[in-house]
């Protein structure tokens, strides 16, 4: 049994959805389908789901915007008359987004959950419904029928671990189910949805629940590049890769596959199959427990910007128990999460990333690991970049770090911070972001030339 | 003013004591004299601290080794008799020692404080009576007496900031002063000596409390040298390095000058050089707030072995907040306290001195983050070694990282951990302890030949 999750281009409209139909027949054992919402037709289209935020806003605002109302209702019955499907389920779907209208307009967060997640719901009945015109036993099934419970919390639902048992359930039906994405419900039932690019969440909780063979992401690529293809022209195809791997791509810039949705699949050691919808027999991108060529090569580049260091010195800081600690606790006191905290003999960095400190708090911070922890100096360094260099075996590689380095000297490119050694896979370097662009071209020049 | 602190083997005996008489003599400005225990007169020696380290403990054990307390009154004898100084000095030696071993008997903690100071006070009882002999003008000067007032740490004290304005007032004087290192007092007039080397500390408190022009740092080198003597043969010598590259090289190997001795110096801006009593036309190490040649050079490698890897991963640790800290809590709860902890994605490590995790200790802490932070791993791996790079405005420079990594390839040394960017002035790499010598020959190679 294979679980397969479309992404929004692959379901953007009806003529990606018959692509998406013809992929599911060429397969009996493709039984279980995660929608996304429908995503962009062309360049300057805007994502179902972006255009639901917006609804969401504007009724928060206090005046529901009716053009951006239709904008969605239109997404939906153009794919509907294009796969002629019946009135019914185009009812059942406009039917669903104006109760989340009015739940959005008495309370903001809970109805915005419920408005954000019409787009997925959308699509897995019109799936479902075109499966069946096409001759295929098919339902739609809601994940609170499927067993998807998750933690309260909006925006960044967790998944509870009961759902599995409950997931495995679904082996027992005979026709494929066509699953929304992005969504579940916590034990009280309300409906919560997981971050946005949630839909690879939802296909590997599914995928680990039944114990798929296989986790197939179906989306505009055909592989998972070594490299960001905006920095670097035609890059290299991973073929393989493992799932530690795949974690420290996606954390920094690999937005190809959502960064948490590696786990459920990883706890089952379920494979994860990258691939293209407009080009199906593609090999794509495997992502497998244990790769087999292991002979510590870096395999990809990722990079991305927005980060910040905090950086302070005191003298005798390492004589001083607890110092770190206590740095550590003030962040934690104001919310902030941090990337990295290297420290030296006096001093002490934290990486942080440039959203999670706005002018505000960063004044609070700042002032607060002043007074208590009566430090000499205390800066805060933005338009940092980091660049993460992985690969299994790496960090036991003689030589890795040395070309490395070199690559961001011929790059002109000057390291203000490596973290290396805390991963088993990947090797960071903290650039000023001005820089990123020339190191990451040299870096592939270095490892992948 | 000049304060003058000597070292062990350059008050070893009655003849480097001369030494030591011609230098105070040759210069006007070298007032106070800051003074340890004999040191050693040959390899085989045993310096009188370590004596009456053992003398204190055999009383601990109920019963006081003769033989032992012999051995330091023939030590302070040896150099009375050679010296012709008056039988008084020598009889208030001995009474004060043999006040300390009661005390010992009474207050092992309290006692074993007094009984370390001995090997100071003695000396410098010695060197003032043969200083007024030689026709100069001097007294001993009791820290007490002096005002340095210190925490009730035994064995780490550290100077209250009081001491400060109180020895200022020893600029009235017009009289050498010789003030005996190693202790001082609490305001409630406790002996409390600083941890082991400690003259340095006393000599760096004095200058900063007179507001010296200079402190004179006289030991048996007659410079800093860049690296270890012992892995590289024949190195290059220091003459001038800044506060904190010092203070970076003797973290990390570099026993010359007391890690913590140049805080007081430093926060005043008291410029320290160190000079060779055997030697003392030699022109010496200058310690500076500044560098006039700040071109971003490495200008010394520092290595130290004895370290461990405590490495721990989870999968979403990023996603935690406050997993950190909570791992450094329990760290500190046992009263452990950690060089480094570079954290990745999924994955963090501390970098631990061994003796600060004994066996006991290591089975109770990661009992500890297993059951309280629910890692997937938790690991420890030991005979670690530290190598650091140090050089003021190193960081800023192009290409330093791609050479230091290279030089490890070349040393065929794999760098287990790269910790940069936490200080401005060193750059540091974990690696193996048997491929440290290796490693830093390679290093001086690359940057010093």
């Amino acid at each position: 049994m294979k679980v397969v999750k479309f992404g929004g281009s692959s379901v953007a409209d009806a003529s990606q959805l018959k692509k998406v139909t013809n992929i599911i027949k060429s397969d009996d054992s493709r039984k279980v389908i995660v929608v996304s919402a429908p995503g962009k037709r062309s360049a300057n289209d805007t994502k179902t789901t972006d255009l639901l935020i917006s609804l969401g806003e504007s009724i928060n605002n206090g005046n529901k915007d009716e053009q951006i109302y239709n904008k969605v209702m239109d997404r939906f019955a153009d794919i509907g008359k294009d796969l002629n499907i019946s009135n019914e389920v185009l009812e059942s779907i406009e039917q669903r987004i104006k109760e989340a209208c009015e739940a959005t307009s008495l309370d903001y967060i809970a109805g915005m959950n419920a408005l954000k997640s019409c787009g997925e719901d959308g699509t897995a009945l019109l799936l479902s419904a075109y499966l069946q015109s096409s001759g295929l036993e098919s339902s739609y099934v809601n994940p609170k029928e499927a067993g998807i419970l998750v933690s309260d919390e909006p925006g960044g639902a967790l998944v509870l671990d009961e759902s599995f048992d409950q997931l495995y359930e679904l082996r027992k039906r005979d026709e494929i189910l066509v699953i929304p994405g992005f969504f579940g419900y916590t034990p009280e039932g309300k409906l919560v949805t997981f971050s946005r690019g949630g839909s690879d969440i939802t296909g590997s909780i599914v995928a680990a629940g039944v114990k798929a063979e296989l986790y197939e992401n179906f989306t505009d690529v055909d592989s998972v590049f070594c490299v960001n293809p905006t920095i670097v022209d035609n890059p290299k195809k991973l073929t393989t890769l493992t799932y530690k791997e795949m974690r420290e791509l996606s954390y920094a810039g690999f937005s190809v596959f959502h960064d948490e949705a590696l786990i459920p699949a990883f706890k089952e050691k379920i494979p994860v199959c990258i691939k293209n919808t407009n080009n199906p027999a593609g090999q794509g991108t495997m992502i497998v427990n244990k790769r087999e060529e292991k002979d510590g090569h870096v395999i990809g580049i990722a990079s991305d910007k927005g980060f910040l260091n905090l950086y302070v010195s005191k003298y005798l800081m390492n004589r001083e128990l607890g110092f770190g600690r206590k740095l550590l606790q003030i962040l934690e006191d104001e919310g902030i999460s941090f990337e990295h905290a290297p420290s030296g003999i006096d001093d002490m960095s934290v990486i942080i990333r440039e959203h999670q400190l706005p002018k505000e708090k960063e004044a609070v911070v700042t002032r607060r690991i002043a007074e208590e922890l009566h430090v000499d100096t205390i800066t805060v360094e933005k338009d940092m970049a980091m660049v993460m260099l992985v690969g299994e075996g790496m960090n036991q590689t003689i030589g890795i770090a040395s070309q490395a380095a070199t690559a961001f000297r011929h790059a002109n490119v000057n390291i203000e911070m490596i973290n290396q050694g805390s991963s088993e896979v990947s090797m960071m370097f903290g650039i000023k972001s001005d820089g990123l662009a020339s190191a990451v071209q040299s870096l592939y020049r270095t490892f992948f030339s």
